[in-house]
């Protein structure tokens, strides 16, 4: 087994994710303790959803039909693929539950980090974002979706959120921004900081006042929350500010078609939402990983390993129905069906998803100014 | 001479200016290049304002009557006294001209580096600097008084500003803050990089667009202005900003009371404007570094020094008559001028502008609300 890593820089190795939740501290999710809403969400279903900080707010929240705030980010940078879904359907989960919903686009993030123009974040942000987001169900009411750059209309918000961004300064030390970012530059700095904004603001009286806040993240990015969390300590005592603590979920990973950590930038590792059908099939065939055995006789007689085949774990994603996913589990294991078989049933699945969603972003691609430039 | 030392964290030592002139790559100011509307500001006409760079293009819009602006920044702590005037008359003297004034109150600075609550920032703000102005001759048209931690009501203005603070991370390092700032912090950078901001956001297109823009500045401050200029270069050429070169000018400073420098936290260094006049005076008579003999004997036979007599250097903020002002130098160097007398001439001036200067504070506290809240 690989020595397992991860950070927000970097993750590498096989991932023991209970090993992780007593590592970093989190909480285990407990899915029958959650409403019953969450039964129709695979993410949850499924332990996709493993861990968490804080979430009982939000399932009190829920309960008890009070406001809160499902609130995430994204980084705009390459195609949007497979991996990002998962943040997309929890968005979407959380707004049909009632949450508000802010997303923010790393844009900043992205000039400092990686160097890259506003107008080019903007591009991306909305025809590989946005556009993905809207075919996948976000609707347009109770949605914030803004840029870091350009963060509202109205001055007394755009205010509120930069000077947060600048308070926060005076409660974090360069330590424990090393601990969290790795090597830092004034530009992962302010980065940092903005982003702690973005997780906190919501709650400012200019935005929706204190209530609880959700940032569902992969485990990698845990460091930034937990670092969030402790400033919420130190700014409150500061300030008339009154910031509830921050809530958060762990998801695991969707692997790479290799195998290995899905990646914008290797082609071979994902299949994108803009993706043709053919060119997604083809992919699958080509580089998915198999957890078959050599020989069709030895499969045969020995069975797959469904937990290390991507198509298999690609399924868990894509396959609503839990009586035909467990099913597909066990002809896999006993070695009933090949892993050619199993690669067509994902790939059908793959080939239905992204005809109908392509042309859900034909319809979206009309509906895109509800969504922006409205805040 | 005790070894000097400038430098924006610094300054001590007997300051030799034409040296620092040029360590600093600094131009002298030649008085006799300005307009004829220089002559009437002593500050210029007795070479107070020495140094400067990149002047030229304020004189040229000067005197083609173009748009500029004069920006300067004020950091909220403690008693606006003498030495704070050099600053406020420079201020009115280019609003008269002309200039569109930006203030710019340092409380996220103050909230970072001297854990000063916004609250606090503000109050200080407005009853020691913004009544000073006004009651000095500020006027309400063309002028801008802003917090850096409230920037705009327009949200528009509010996000370039703090876009402008998140995008110059990009193109500075740490070595050059810790050259600039000596120690850092994360509060010290947000609040370097607010600082860039707040000297060239008047020049983006939500403000004035391109133009002209003067800070002036103590010497000790022009590392500050420093890095800015050369942070233009860098970030005109990764975004579609077009910022002229910065201008900017130094002045010497005026001696605290003990012949050091004057500050804020020593009481017995400065005449505050909201002294009464007989406390003036009694600082005056008791602490007033004299250039005076040891015996009026010695004092009537040899002359005193002007040259390091307080009651001199400050005579040349307050006596405005060349004429007058060059009898009391002479007569003072002959010895025909007492220290006691020389004290009792300061402290006539001090009397009668302490006396107007309160009076025309209440009149600013009546219109305080026209200079606030309106950006």
């Amino acid at each position: 087994m690989e020595e397992s890593k991860v950070t927000p820089w970097e993750v590498k190795g096989d991932i023991d994710y209970s090993k992780l939740i007593k590592e970093f501290g989190l909480q285990p999710m407990n899915f029958n303790d959650l409403p019953k809403a969450f039964h129709n969400e695979i993410l949850f279903r499924r332990g996709i959803v493993f861990a968490h900080r804080s979430f009982g707010s939000i399932v009190s929240a829920i309960e008890n039909k009070k406001p809160f705030v499902m609130m995430t980010g994204c980084m705009p940078t390459g195609k949007f693929h497979i991996g990002h879904m998962l943040v997309a359907k929890q968005i979407i989960f959380y707004q049909s539950l009632g949450a508000k919903v802010y997303i923010c686009v790393a844009d900043i993030e992205a000039y400092n980090a990686r160097g890259q123009s506003l107008e080019e974040s903007r591009r991306i942000a909305i025809e590989e974002y946005l556009l993905n987001y809207i075919a996948l169900g976000l609707k347009h009411e109770n949605c914030e979706f803004y840029f870091q750059s350009d963060r509202s209309k109205d001055g007394k918000k755009a205010d509120a959120y930069y000077r947060l961004q600048n308070l926060v300064a005076r409660h974090v030390t360069f330590n424990e921004f090393k601990a969290v970012y790795g090597e830092i530059t004034p530009g992962k700095i302010v980065s940092a900081l903005l982003q702690a904004s973005d997780m906190l603001h919501p709650q400012l009286p200019e935005f929706e006042h204190p209530l609880p806040v959700v940032v569902p993240v992969g485990i990698d990015q845990d460091p930034h929350i937990r670092l969030t969390r402790d400033i919420i300590g130190r700014i409150n005592n500061y300030n008339n500010f009154n910031f509830k603590e921050l809530c958060s979920t762990c998801h695991t990973f969707i692997p790479g078609l290799n195998g290995g950590k899905m990646s914008s930038s290797d082609a071979t590792s994902y299949v994108a939402l803009t993706d043709s059908p053919e060119e997604a099939a083809k992919k699958v065939r080509k580089y998915a990983f198999s957890g078959g055995r050599d020989t069709i006789d030895e499969h045969r007689r020995h069975g797959g390993n469904p937990d290390i085949d991507v198509s298999y774990q690609w399924l868990r994603i894509f396959e609503e129905n839990d009586d035909l996913l467990k099913k597909v589990y066990d002809d896999y294991k006993s070695g009933s069906l090949l892993s050619g078989e199993l690669k067509n049933l994902l790939i059908q699945k793959l080939t239905i998803f992204l005809t109908q969603h392509q042309a859900n972003r034909e319809k979206a691609k009309k509906v895109l100014e509800k969504y922006i430039n409205k805040n």
